[in-house]
């Protein structure tokens, strides 16, 4: 398992260079070499000859798409309960599912579960929240490495304002918790890695973010957080930080908001959300760098609004989606895909009739090659790529005329194909399964 | 086919009585005496020990659902090019496809498809729209009769503002169509009955309404029609009637709106959409008795905006829903549950904060009883309702917990579990298909 392959896929290819067009060829092939896309091709070239080639005649391949905000741990009740906003949500729904994952036997119950039905969807990368308890994330750890896919995962910060039994004891406590665990995993996994995961601002201590940023220094880590999701979050962020000129600024001022200076290279941040960033925090996301996990379904599903995405796109950010499981009701990102087209043609007609919505190839652009980025050259069947591509078998949409490729993919999408119609996936040069040829 | 049976059903069952209340009950028996519901029992009753048992334990099981409001023509380009508002969408997209059932070889080949898609869907009650053409709408009839479902399918009228191919040649030539067609089909049909269905204001003149409200008085056929969806749509129709207050009046002048005397009892109406109704327009809605179509997935994908259903449901309005393929993208009125709630959300947050959103057990009302009573007693599994009900597997939902039944359905909703989980259906007392017996 994991090793990088050489091979080519064989069927009908769709993806986006560029965002607003599409790249499509029928009955072609994607060429796999150990790992690294060498591009798409009419006829297999000779130099590929002797690949194994895969055959999906008539089928859709796309690259693996990419998710950049979930909680693992938040999967065992997506769907469910959703009648919440953010804060109440939180308070009766997660964090006692969260507490849970005390429990290493449930956590593995609950993990496998998560790990093997992402392993099975149209996602290749992902960046997951765990919870705070160490065992529990070097668990998910464990299980996303053997899926095969490429994830972040990080052990989430919490020193305050949440329940006693799932608050860390300190800042201290948190931090040495955080050491530990970046001890522990070490040069364990190929393809899963840790990300720092200060929960949100209203669970860190101004101590604990401090310290966080120490680490994150010294071990050069990318980070994850959630922005001004919500009205009351931002609220109370006010409140508690009464020095931060913005929501970002809180987590600028101890340097987890990407590039902290222009000339200095760090490893990004994804920020969640961005609902209700103001002037200023845009402007420090596009300058810092930081990626804008754009969560339309959570964002509907939490009553927090919609982000001004079409804003960002002009502004030249980085844009990817998540599903924010479990904000979020479903991992599917090709759902996600159509669920950020329909938000933002609401906030066309309601909040602001200056913001052109989106299209479906600009969003599938997002799910791709815009997440895809914070993983390198990721999100494309480009030459060059890391080869990651995802099989869909729409045969069973049945239509009375002839489509174009990115009318069936729309198609697929729209009807939640992905449910039920994914027949093969590989990532980063490696077949995690393939049910058209094992039956 | 199509005969009303005796036989009860065993599984987990759950429906509402009321709008905001799960009747649930756990390896519990629905059962069917000649087509009519007897109620929900823990243990069979003595008087049924006689009746034939399909056991489903384990699988959930809920009524059939309603969807009010969809054009069968439309269902060929579902799910794609959702990238126009109403009026361009129905010029470039809908009007060329309709325009294509002109051809009965072309109307066989996709009216098949959309019949046999829409039997092994969770409706089981539905109002269609079909096209102009006659020969093709008996023919939709023709398959939607064998689905053994039970559908009001409407011969629509059109004799202004549409292509020349779309267009009836003259108000005399649609209404001498219409009288045809329900020439034909006169006493042909156990489950499929005509409704008159004047496309919308914009494609019927004076003439022809008049001409319409002849046909109606006379047949006591129900009306289905479009009403208030767009604000180009709304702008348009005060241009056309100068003299109508608001758009319903325009249908409402020619007795096309429901209860045109409050002591005369009539068929009722279904509106669709009623996004931009003004106080004046809700009030002859509610006292009219007509049916707001509440179709949340195409108000979303057409730019429209969002329906105020909580003020719609406060005003004890009648209220189902619709997936208005293909302004909707699909047929699956378990997703329009869900874009009910999610649409609801957004409406609270962006529009009116007065306007509490739906509960997913609302929206479930909704799409059965709330519906269900165009149709008479339908939408409930309740003793003395028609009897419908749905089985649907979500054995394949793993979780790491007991969960309830509500929410097992919710999270069947909300994963698109009907885009592959339903194993099987009656309607009206008659078995549809049954894939767990017939393995």
């Amino acid at each position: 398992m994991n090793t990088k392959q050489s091979f080519a896929i064989k069927g009908d290819i769709c993806f986006c260079k560029m965002k607003d067009q599409w790249t499509t060829m029928k009955n072609a092939y994607a060429v796999c070499e150990t790992g690294i896309s060498q591009g798409v091709f009419a006829q297999l070239p000779e130099q590929y000859a002797h690949f194994p080639v895969y055959d999906f005649t008539g089928k859709l391949i796309i690259p693996g798409l990419v998710d950049l905000h979930m909680h693992a741990p938040q999967y065992a009740f997506r769907g469910m309960g959703m009648d919440l906003e953010l804060m109440d949500w939180l308070g009766q729904q997660t964090f006692p599912e969260e507490a849970k994952y005390a429990d290493l036997s449930y956590a593995d119950k609950a993990y496998t579960i998560f790990a093997d039905n992402i392993k099975h969807s149209a996602t290749s990368h992902a960046c997951l929240f765990a919870t705070q308890h160490r065992a529990a994330t070097e668990l998910l750890m464990d299980r996303m490495e053997q899926t095969g896919m490429i994830s972040f995962v990080g052990k989430v910060n919490m020193d305050r304002e949440a329940p006693d039994n799932l608050r860390e004891s300190s800042a201290e406590a948190s931090a040495q918790e955080t050491l530990r665990w970046l001890y522990e995993i070490a040069g364990k996994y190929q393809r899963t890695k840790p990300i720092l995961t200060p929960r949100f601002i209203p669970s860190c201590t101004p101590e604990l973010l401090a310290k966080l940023q120490i680490i994150q220094q010294e071990y050069k880590l990318p980070v994850q957080s959630h922005l001004s999701e919500n009205t009351g979050e931002i609220a109370f962020v006010h409140e508690l930080c009464p020095d931060a000129r913005f929501y970002g600024d809180a987590y600028d001022a101890y340097g987890l908001f990407g590039r902290q200076h222009p000339k200095e290279h760090t490893y990004p941040a994804i920020m969640a959300h961005c609902v209700h960033s103001t002037e200023e925090e845009i402007k420090l996301l596009r300058d810092n760098g930081v990626f804008v996990a754009h969560c339309p379904a959570s964002n509907t599903n939490l009553s927090s609004g919609i982000a001004p995405i079409r804003r960002y796109l002009e502004n030249h950010m980085h844009v990817g989606l998540g599903s924010d499981i479990a904000g979020g009701h479903t991992e599917s990102i090709l759902r996600a895909v159509c669920d950020a087209v329909q938000v933002s043609k609401l906030y066309w007609r309601l909040v602001d009739n200056g913001a052109v919505p989106l299209t479906f190839c600009e969003a599938f652009y997002l799910a791709t090659k815009g997440g895809g980025a914070f993983f390198g050259s990721v999100g494309s069947l480009e030459r060059g790529y890391d080869f990651s591509a995802v099989v869909l078998d729409d045969s069973s949409l049945r239509h009375p005329f002839a489509l174009t490729i990115p009318q069936r993919l729309e198609r697929a999408a729209y009807s939640a194909l992905d449910a039920y119609g994914i027949c093969a996936k590989f990532v980063s040069g490696t077949l995690l399964f393939d049910r058209t040829h094992s039956k």
